[in-house]
Formats: C-alpha cells, structure tokens, sequence
C-alpha cells in the first residue's frame, strides 16, 4: 500500500526532498540546485527525477510542496514569487502530477510551516496555533479550529504584516511600522548598520569581520557578551515581537504561538523576554491560556511541513 | 412546523427581545427592564414569561441570547460580565432551556454581531467577514472560512485589544495603545475632555450643554461644522482605526470588514475616511479584495445577531 509522503522545500537556490514514512519519520532526504536559469518545466523535471531515484513511486500517496509567494492552494499554481523571479501563474500541481501520477497539493511555506508543526512540531494535537517564520522576512501560519486560515483569496495570515507600530520604518511592502520592519532579520542588520557610526567598536562588527557575513546570529551572539549596540536591537525586537505576539493572542486565542524559521536558532535567548513583555499586556483573562514556544523541527521544518500540506488535504 | 426563532439581546439595562421568522423576518418585537437587583433566577423568569407573551412555544424551534462579557458557549454559561455583576458561571443555557423547553444557544454580543451579518447582514453569502462594533468599547467577530472563531478557550477576536499604537493611552484592559483605547466612544469622549482647556468653545461643548450629554455623536456633529478640536479627534480616531483595520485585512484576508455598534450611525462621515487609508497601507496584493461597510441592521443588530446564534448552532 502506497504509504509515504514525498515533502518537497522548494527554494529559489534549493530544492530540499524527504520521503516521511506513515510515523511521521523522515526516511530518506536529499537536495538539488533549483537552477531557476533552466525555465519552469526544467526545474520540475529535474525535481520528477530527483523523487524517481529516492522512492519507488508506487509507495507514494501523495506530495506536498511548500513554496515561497503567492499561492492559489486549490488551483495548485504559484502565481507570483519574488524567488522565482519570470514565474508568473505556473501550474506546478499539474506538471507534478503530470510526471508522478500521484495526488500533489502546494501551500505558501509559512502556512505550510503552520501545518508541519501541527503534524510533527509542537503544535501536536491542538487546534489553535500560530506560527511565525522569523528569517528574512516575517512568515504567518495560523491553524484555527484545526484548519488552516487563509482567507477570502487565500493571502490571509500575514502576520508579518500587522502594524506593531504606526510610527516605525517603512517596511519592504510600502507600509510603516509591519513587524517585519521591525523584527525581521533584515530590520536587525538594517538597525545595525545605522549603528555603525555611533557604535563601530560593537562586536557585531567584530563578528562581521571574522565571519565575512552580517545576520542576525552576529547582533544574538554579540548581545549574549552584553554589547551595547546588540542590546539596544535586541530590546527593540522583543519591543516590536511582544507587541505583535499580544495582538495575536487577543485575536486567536491560541494555545501555542511558535516561533520558526531561521532565527529561532536563538529561541532561548528571546523568547523568555518575548513572554515576559507580553505578559505585562495581555488582558488578564488571558493570562496562562498560551505558551510561546520555540519551534523544534529544526533544518527539516521545511520537509516536515510539505509533507503536512499531503496529510493535512488526503 | 415550529420555524421561528427566538433572538434575545439580554443588556445589563434592558432586555430586547424578537420573534424571527424563517424569512428573517421580525414579526415581533418587545423589550423589558433587566432589573438585574432580582437576581439571575428572576431575571430569566421575567425574559421566559414575556416570550410566552409574544409567541406560542410549540411555533418556537430554538432561542439564541447574544451577551456581554465572557461567555462559555458549549457550557452555555456567562462565567463573568462587567454588565452583569455578580452573576459568575450562571448556567444561562440550562435555565432558559428548563423554563421553555426548547434549545437555547448563548455568545457574546461581538460574536453574535458578526453572526448577525452573516446571516441577516452585509456579510450574507460571504464566508471571510470581519465585524467591529463600536461603542463604549469596541468588540470584535470574525467569520473565516464561513465558521465563528472563537480560539481556544473561546475567548478570541479580540479585536478591541489589538495594540495599534504601543506609545498611545492606556486602555482599560491595562495594556497601552489598544484599538479600544483609541477608537472607542469612551477613547472620543477622554480627547474632548483632555481639549476642554484647550479648546473652550469647542461646538463639542455647546451640543454637550444642549443635549446634557457627551458622547461620539456630539463630536461627529461639531466635526461636520469643521470644529478644531472635533477635527483633532476625529484624525486620531481614523488613524487608529485604519492601523488596526490593515491589520485585521493581512491577517484575515475578508471580503468584507463591517462597522457596526453605536458609533455605526455616523459611518457614512468617516468609513470613506477609514477606506483611504486603509488603501495606502495595505500590501498592494490586498487591494481590491476588501469592502469597508457600515452595519444596515441598526437597532435591531441586537436582536437579528442573537437570533442568528440559533440558526448558526441548528
């Protein structure tokens, strides 16, 4: 009986692929360049192939694709996405199909970062999550009454969206004050640089120089020896994060908010102040109703919640 | 066939109460005192022998009560309302159910609103609606993918409690810079009075001398004589409301966002107002899929909304 999932993390650089057993496990994964240069059709066939050498294809119930940008889940097409630059209303569902003859479903990686946790994170067995991807920019995933939110147009649940602060920068998408503006990693190295000046001793930018790269690992590293510079960013994102994070509380009432994506790597270096600051807010009622967690899937978060997008619509 | 409903506003002054038909008709309508001093078991007897009065019980297929405060639904008890004080855990359902022998189905009075939409309203037909009354404070409904969310311990859609601005006022919940705190009639009323030394001769005073009354009407009317200090007020009050509106568009994706509530009345001044600025904040993959409405339920919103639990629950 054909029992594995196929999760496919698909990535404007890579592509990563896990076969997931009927427990939930990854038993095999591997990865390919994306080479977006050698046009859609290309790129799939490539991918096709990759899954024809990992999995006997009469074992496979279904594949999940998680996928950056705009995503009409039912149609299964990728209408638009700044990492796949000339993808305009690609059919991926249909030319995956096409090539495995297997059932295929597509979901925009945060959502799918929502239904992974649900399926396999820590968001097990409970109906009200919601899960933020902290990395380049903000991704929002919410599970309510144990489904998926996407809204009228499915392009709902950006939660990177809300406005933390009307009276902040201007965020990538026009608007001022997103927490995406404010608490992405890109706003961290944006804070950052603008501290070069005031602050060119900061061991952020000893990290800088020794690693040869600026993100957010080197502001986490330089506030956890006390730099003043990494201080001040980091009050300001735990400023800016507990402000969204109550929001999102008042208005879901959720059971777990999940903090995902690249720069939970230092989950337990923020989320005990997140909780705190946002402690202090909350309504009292709703004090205790939820946890802010960091997510555990780890490096497999993509795969994991691609192979939920199949589990979550066979 | 018993085919009518029963939709009960219960208010912490007056009860009003509507005998709904299966048009969504109401074909009748009374209201009484609450007289909250008799206590929860008197109260419910006097609601239960004057729908007696209205309507022949065996015509009758369910009762829905749309209240205030925080409401177990599936318990069917009030577990606490500022409106109804010392009323703790009261078993609304049960009793009312005892006396009339019927199914009766309880909500708060912003969910009931947003089911009133739904069902008699703007949102009919539409599975994605967002409703906001606004009043002494402001409530939140939210209809997505066609069900009620409510969250986990059924306290959610706060919406009255999303920090749209974290330097502004604080709110009565304790946090700063809530929607509530900013937008709400009493939030209107507070800026009146903090202008007052500021601006004496404010029309705002002189309705308020005339009317022995100061509330968002007097400050909408002296706005539309282009009063100073109205004009002031009224700005803070659009802003506020578009921040939070933008964010509830990027989180819930709506076809629809309706005002509702008291404040409801004076919409046609400031939703196109709201609406304009709403459209230079959202992500421009937003724009268009989204209306910004005025309630047309007006006075029988109340009645209509906790009809509309019944029917959502049948």
């Amino acid at each position: 009986m054909a029992e594995k999932i196929v999760g496919i993390d698909l990535g404007g650089t890579m592509v990563k692929i896990g076969i997931v057993n009927s427990n939930g496990e990854i038993v095999k994964k591997d990865e390919i360049a994306t080479k977006l240069e050698l046009g859609f059709q290309k790129v799939v066939e490539r991918i096709c192939e990759k899954i024809k050498e990992m999995v006997e294809l009469k074992d496979v119930k279904a594949v999940g694709i998680g996928s950056p940008g705009s995503i009409d889940h039912d149609k299964g097409i990728i209408e638009f996405s700044p990492n796949f630059p000339g993808w305009n209303n690609v059919p991926l569902k249909d030319e995956v199909e096409k090539y495995l003859n297997v059932p295929v479903f597509i979901e925009n990686d945060a959502n799918s970062a929502a239904l992974g946790e649900k399926w396999f994170g820590e968001g097990k067995n409970k109906d009200h999550i919601v899960v933020l991807t902290l990395g380049t920019g903000i991704g929002g995933g919410v599970i309510t009454h144990g489904k998926l939110l996407t809204g009228g147009n499915g392009i709902g649940a950006e939660l990177g969206h809300m406005i933390v602060d009307p009276h902040g920068p201007v965020c990538g998408c026009g608007n001022y004050g997103c927490l995406e503006a404010m608490a992405s990693a890109t706003a961290l190295i944006r804070y950052a640089n603008e501290g070069r000046k005031r602050f060119p001793e900061s061991m952020i930018f000893e990290f800088e120089r020794q690693r040869e790269v600026l993100g957010a690992r080197e502001i986490f590293d330089a506030y956890r020896s006390n730099d003043k510079l990494a201080i001040r960013i980091f009050d300001t994102f735990v400023e800016a994060m507990s402000v969204g994070i109550t929001s999102i509380i008042h208005i879901f009432n959720p059971q777990m908010v999940i903090l995902g994506g690249g720069m939970s790597k230092s989950a337990d270096l923020f989320i005990p102040k997140i909780t705190e600051k946002v402690n202090m807010r909350v309504i009292p009622s709703f004090m205790g109703t939820f946890k802010i967690v960091g997510s555990k899937l780890g490096n497999d978060a993509g795969i994991l919640g691609a192979a939920a997008i199949a589990l979550e619509n066979l």
